[in-house]
């Protein structure tokens, strides 16, 4: 029933799922503010389309690469993961990361494309603050927390909605609009638009998100406990192609 | 548990279904522009109630008709499916195309008259720009990928919520705000509202989406790889009436 | 598996939840205005509340009394079933239709106590014009459609959120904001806030909603054919109490 | 098939999750009236961001601990569930309150440190007046009806999206903007900014949510009659670790 999709795709699809969420996050930020003065209602905006766009990545490309998109999320499986035999191999990682870098890179430069900016122009949207960095950790733990917790619950399959879902409330209820996610974090300082963020700001942004990554993994493990030994606890599905099961 | 419906059902379907998502379209827009100033409230207010609609009204005729509402979606059903036997012929494709085009028509004056507007009056909203031809390409390729890709991934019952969440992001992250189908297209330069597109913009808009459907069979094809041959392969469910079965 | 609830409890249910349908629309109409100058605003907050709300309670009290809330449906549902014997009994309707209607006045003045407005004042807000009246039976027909096509194609399983869905989306698509009810027409006649209507305005609304109706019910002959001879095909569930099976 | 978890560790997730909820509430709140001056965009980000946030909440943390993060669903789970053996122990409840509790003031707190604001500062904002207390009544009462018939129903899996869905819902149309919750009523009042409450306002607004649970407990009964004998019947999963079985 499970076939490993082989990694050059499952490369593929992480390239162009981060290239797509960066696209989403990119270029709803540039539209909202093209049409509205209201800094709430463009960042409602920008939220929601995450939201669905996220979602439905998700949902999507999930049964091929497991829909990481997310240092974060590869590097959480690797640790949760070795134990067994379940994590992605460090050649897997080696090869996911540089197309999630990759991609959030040319997901930005196509929103700035399809808006008429230029292509890439560096952020001067400085974002330093200690209470910034604070949010990044909130933000990075909750999503471990999430993602590894409902595999824990058995509850895999409701990661599509659940965190698209997540991300939408952190956009608001973490000041940072939650990053979280080291990718995207550094394809978003090539864009002088609404969601860019200076460079000089993405190395403390990355490394609250790598606090966030242990304290989120730390939180698994006190919340969820040992994990059962059952075949439900593979803690993100990845390198398996389900073409006709999964999540029903 | 399978029975086809006869083409006229389905036909009168499509038209009834495209009908419906530009009355949904156009409608929401001009409610939206009476009652707000904020152009951000707005395409909120538009691109939400486009989502409810589209999601409910896949959900409701999918069963009959496959619920394309889109040329490139029939279009592109006939491409991936017409080297077996599972795509709709080319009588079929002769009768659904005409069918989504009046519908589409229908539907814009429907929504005017609702709100006392001219049933038609030429829409005066010139879309002519080429990054706004780069949106239209990138939002029919995803719709595509998207559709195409979950019934590669067994995925076919997510439909109603991905695609609908799709178009709500969409609607953001385009600078067209995402047409992404000939048919509302041409249906939506009849109004001289809101949603409306100058007759003139029309062809430009359907020429890259005719692109945007390319771009995404070959996404689909890199992304997902060969077709399993299982069962589950239908691209678009379509001519087939499920009475009591369907997505669960 | 299904047992009937007694009539008497499932009228209790039909009032309560008409009243607390009729509740939520009022009742965030008047934060709503209370809050924004924007009657966008206003609008989106009236209707994203709607939508959550109703769905609540089709999903709380659909598997004891069928969660009509709606003459309408309770006459569609009647209509449709008649033929055989799974429609509601003339008893039956009897019994709902003032349940509704007296939820519905009930809802209107909870609304107006917790916002300290007067309980009940008559709304000053005409509602009077042919187009808002062909809104009307777009709504209904729409929503007659909705309700009756997901049954004959097996999918009543998602009518809490389709049903809300498609409110959610009728609230901007017609001019009317979509009463589609005649028993909240009258609930909404008793407050003179911002979901309010003036009782001079009632009876045409409800003589649109009348004709929506009939629109609606041939909807679905057309569009979905004659029903199969499967038991799926009870319209909609009433008089049933399903304690652990339903919709999954 | 299902295997108690520790009580410790049912402690530890519902003094999280509360946590966490209450960080989401007053965190959007700050964010929100940071980014517009239109309190009703600012109770749109904050009513959504909650409703995002309490989904993700119920359906991560359900299976472990219940999924309380209320006193008032914890006592209720006790008054209905003390006839049998399926509601919580006096000890449990003894456990779960101070964490719920502890909780509440905990993400408060974690709020304001991500906002910069002082990590500790009554809140100024008084709540006092007879028709906030009404709508105080409703709110929990609502939401017990919600828990406890959706569990009666046999439908407790709906919970995520039903109960998010309701206090979506609940903020609007509820004049207080429905705390129904006595620990993060406490936890509020120690944040001045947008979602806070004066410490003075608190007493009435507790007793307001133990009579709102009295009046909910009496409407399952009344609505949904007395329970079956079945399994399906817990009221609340609490107590119960399914690590790969549940909603599905």
């Amino acid at each position: 029933m499970t076939e490993m999709a082989p990694l050059g795709r499952r490369v593929a699809v992480e390239f162009v799922g981060t290239s797509a969420l960066v696209a989403v996050v990119v270029g709803s930020g540039i539209q909202a503010t093209k049409l509205s003065q209201d800094v709430g209602v463009q960042l409602l905006a920008n939220s929601l389309a995450t939201v669905f766009g996220l979602g439905v990545l998700i949902a999507l490309l999930g049964p091929v690469s497991g829909a990481h998109f997310n240092p974060v999320v590869t590097l959480a499986a690797w640790w949760t993961g070795h134990s067994g035999s379940e994590g992605p191999t460090l050649r897997e990682i080696a090869a996911y990361l540089p197309a999630q870098i990759a991609g959030a890179i040319g997901g930005a430069v196509l929103a700035d494309a399809m808006f008429a900016e230029p292509l890439v122009r560096w952020s001067t949207h400085a974002r330093w603050a200690s209470h910034l960095w604070l949010g990044e950790v909130v933000a990075t733990a909750g999503l471990v927390l999430l993602i590894f917790g409902l595999a824990r619950a058995g509850r895999a399959h409701f990661a599509p909605v659940a965190v698209a879902s997540y991300i939408g409330a952190a956009y608001w209820f973490t000041s940072s609009t939650s990053f979280a996610n080291p990718a995207v974090t550094i394809g978003r300082a090539f864009t002088d638009t609404f969601a860019g963020i200076a460079p000089g700001s993405v190395l403390p942004f990355v490394a609250a998100q790598l606090v966030g990554l242990v304290v989120g993994v730390a939180l698994v493990a006190v919340l969820f406990g040992r994990p059962a030994a059952a075949a439900e606890d593979v803690v993100v599905p990845h390198g398996e192609y389900h073409p006709a099961t999964a999540d029903r």
